[in-house]
């Protein structure tokens, strides 16, 4: 406890008293959250670059583990803490330094959110691609720590696809400055990607360049209903080879979720009936003086009289297209309604997909006390299960978690899409990867950070 | 030499005496190429990942550097080797294993030629979004090693987004196995990415996972003639709203070049005259029953009315299409006139590039030696810069580079746009680098080829 307080003291230094939390001031500040893993001995706020590193070196010259936080919105425990670690949390790096119109390109300090620089984009006539349904809390950081993906990823790719350029302190408290906003550039190795999607163990990233998009002139939402998984193979085969470029999302909800999410949404009638199929959302954009409303209708008439659709609706205002997107996104719903639940984020070849969840709905099923939700990113092959239940068993969550992957490997599948590893999922990380991928993994965690100082025990 | 006649007894027990080839069978096998440079001990030839590894091993153990060879089309230098070295070339490993035509995803062996992948994509109604004026001749495995670029990046992105999975082997001889199929795999690092842009200095890639695309409906091709280069930052813009992702192409040609290429291309009539302005080459898709057509032609139509194009072509079959790119793709004519040249390959800001070309022309131009031509996927920020000459002179040379590179620093720019670094370019690493970044791509090298075996003295 004395070298905490010498650390304290250091670091107060550092970043100014009010900045830096001892365990019980972090225990009162963050009461709701995660309170099993929230047992940090300090919590310290930088407030720019410099003070991330001296904080850093501080900490690591203690000896003490550093778990950087950003809008911990994360699903993997990758932002968990134990008693004695020390937590940097970018919440007061929120700057949005710099938009570029011309180049497409916004710099951004790392705790900066999602939703800020989707705005911030907005205010310049541009948009940024990534779009997650907790994009009002999630950072940018924490979005590049875990290479997020979401809900346009058939259009703009995940986060790793609209990042040009990071800073990231690194374990021995160097900045990393690798700043670039150029398109192309091949002068050397590209290190952004090493920082991008390693969930804050090869270093902290404090600053990037984001590549900004243009923004659609014309939009079209549409719920539609189908009878059964083969339809939604030929409807997104369909949506791909008539739309291409224009669709941006195609999501898929299994009717338990959205029969639960619909009925929570406080609509009066819903988008469309319960009934036993699938629900999908699509979306498409147009751009310039295209209006993607003739293109869009007229795919969807198609996909009617072929029998792929059994039926649709077209949002025909922004209200009405947030209906749809909100029984989409609620997937709070399912810890609302049972009390707890465990979430996880699969890969799979489309065409497996629907087998997958037939067999794990019947599985999970023999569980009496368990209620299993299915949803996700369809067009990218990313399926969501939520599993609600009031009780906490560790022997029922492993079994639960054997019925989810043991499929996995089998299939060539990932035990991750989109959410990462952290701690949750690092014993099945051998499920989706090889044992040279993650010698490799290793190897490149201790050349980067010998001594373990970075989120330590995450991942690999 | 005993040393060298033992490793090679040793090799062809790997891969059979027909598969090793000494100094003399190398100089004689390529009397045509990079005379200066293939100075080499040996030319392994490996049948598979196998034999790669198994050799790889056996160069190593005897102390010798690996040169990987692809299809020698580089241009920085990067596949240079000294007397001493042992080749490892690919030229053997030239399979498509397997075409997924429902995921989209291929299966090769990294020796096959970007030409034949293309075509295997192409019988199966599907396309490779990378696309190189080299195509015929040059390798997956090199597209790889040097994060290609070329004709097309607007639409499909460099080569890292036309990868979902590698297989490589190490420095130790060890086969790393990444061969990700999925388009979303967040369980652990992206290791592709290290080998992926880093020009064989990391580990030798042996087989590769490539995304497919899907193939246009229809096709646009225009050659258009403009005044200056505000006018191609203005249609550039213009043509981006209007065309957004349908956008595939938007090449530049300076007058000197257009010049050259269409008075050696064995046309009639040039598609346009060859006056004082610049030559843009624009093309876009449309897929599925939307044709592009007339969007193109209505966009070209308002770039004519605004005063942005003063002349333009759009091609009426595939022989006028591909005079069009004929004469942006014949950068051999600037050698084949001058007998030698120089070239380079900068990334700037848009636009930056109009000033920085008259700068560098005008400096350029008092060496009354040399040729200057420029060119380049402007849409991308990239600029290719070919000097003719007849004479070699290092320091004319050196001053050359001197021009080409010191405003790049100023500017933000890329001293390697597409091409790498290779050794040509070394010394101007930190002009686009910072001293972090080159500090931090040693110690990735340090730890992935401790002993620097793999295509030493490249890129760090």
């Amino acid at each position: 406890m004395k070298d905490i307080a010498k650390l304290a003291r250091t670091l107060r230094e550092v970043v100014g008293a009010g900045h830096v939390l001892d365990a019980e001031a972090i225990a009162e500040r963050d009461p709701g959250y995660c309170p099993d893993n929230l047992r940090a001995s300090l919590l310290v706020r930088p407030a720019d670059t410099g003070e991330v590193s001296a904080a850093c070196r501080a900490i690591a010259g203690a000896g003490r583990p550093i778990v950087p936080h950003g809008g911990l919105t994360g699903l993997v425990e990758g932002a968990a803490t134990e008693a004695g670690d020390v937590i940097v949390s970018l919440e007061r790096m929120t700057r949005i330094e710099d938009v570029d119109a011309i180049a497409g390109t916004m710099t951004v300090e790392a705790g900066a959110t999602l939703d800020s620089v989707q705005r911030a984009a907005g205010g310049h006539g541009l948009m940024f691609g990534l779009d997650i349904g907790s994009r009002g809390s999630c950072t940018i950081g924490g979005n590049i720590a875990t290479n997020a993906g979401g809900a346009r990823v058939l259009r703009y790719g995940m986060m790793r696809d609209n990042v040009l350029g990071v800073e990231a302190v690194l374990a021995d408290g160097q900045v990393l400055s690798a700043m670039n906003r150029l398109e192309k550039n091949n002068a050397g190795y590209d290190l952004k990607h090493l920082f991008i999607g390693s969930e804050g163990t090869l270093g902290l990233v404090t600053r990037a360049v984001l590549r900004l998009r243009q923004a659609p002139a014309s939009e079209r939402t549409a719920l539609v209903f189908l009878a059964d998984f083969e339809a939604v193979v030929g409807l997104f085969a369909l949506l791909g080879r008539e739309l291409a470029a224009n669709l941006v999302a195609f999501e898929v909800m299994w009717p338990e979720y959205y029969a639960l999410t619909v009925s929570q949404a406080g609509y009066g009638e819903p988008p469309l009936a319960v009934a036993d199929g699938l629900y999908g959302v699509v979306e498409a954009f147009g751009w310039g003086h295209e209006d993607i409303g003739g293109r869009f209708e007229g795919v969807l008439e198609t996909a009617l009289n072929e029998g792929l659709v059994a039926d649709a609706v077209i949002a025909k205002s922004e209200a009405e297209r947030g209906k749809i997107w909100r029984c989409r996104e609620d997937a709070d719903a399912v810890e609302r309604t049972h009390g707890r639940g465990w979430s996880y984020d699969v890969g799979l070849a489309i065409p497996d997909i629907g087998s997958y969840v037939a067999e794990t709905r019947a599985a999970v099923e023999r569980f009496p006390d368990l209620a299993c939700y299915f949803y996700g990113h369809l067009g990218d092959g990313n399926l969501h299960i939520s599993i609600g239940f009031a009780d906490h068993d560790p022997a029922t969550r492993r079994a639960v978690e054997r019925i989810v992957y043991a499929p996995i490997a089998r299939l060539g599948g990932s035990v991750s899409a989109e959410h990462g590893i952290g701690l949750e999922k690092k014993p099945y990380l051998a499920y989706s990867r090889t044992a040279s991928e993650i010698a490799l993994m290793r190897r490149l965690k201790a050349a980067l950070d010998p001594h373990g100082v970075f989120n330590p025990g995450k991942v690999v």
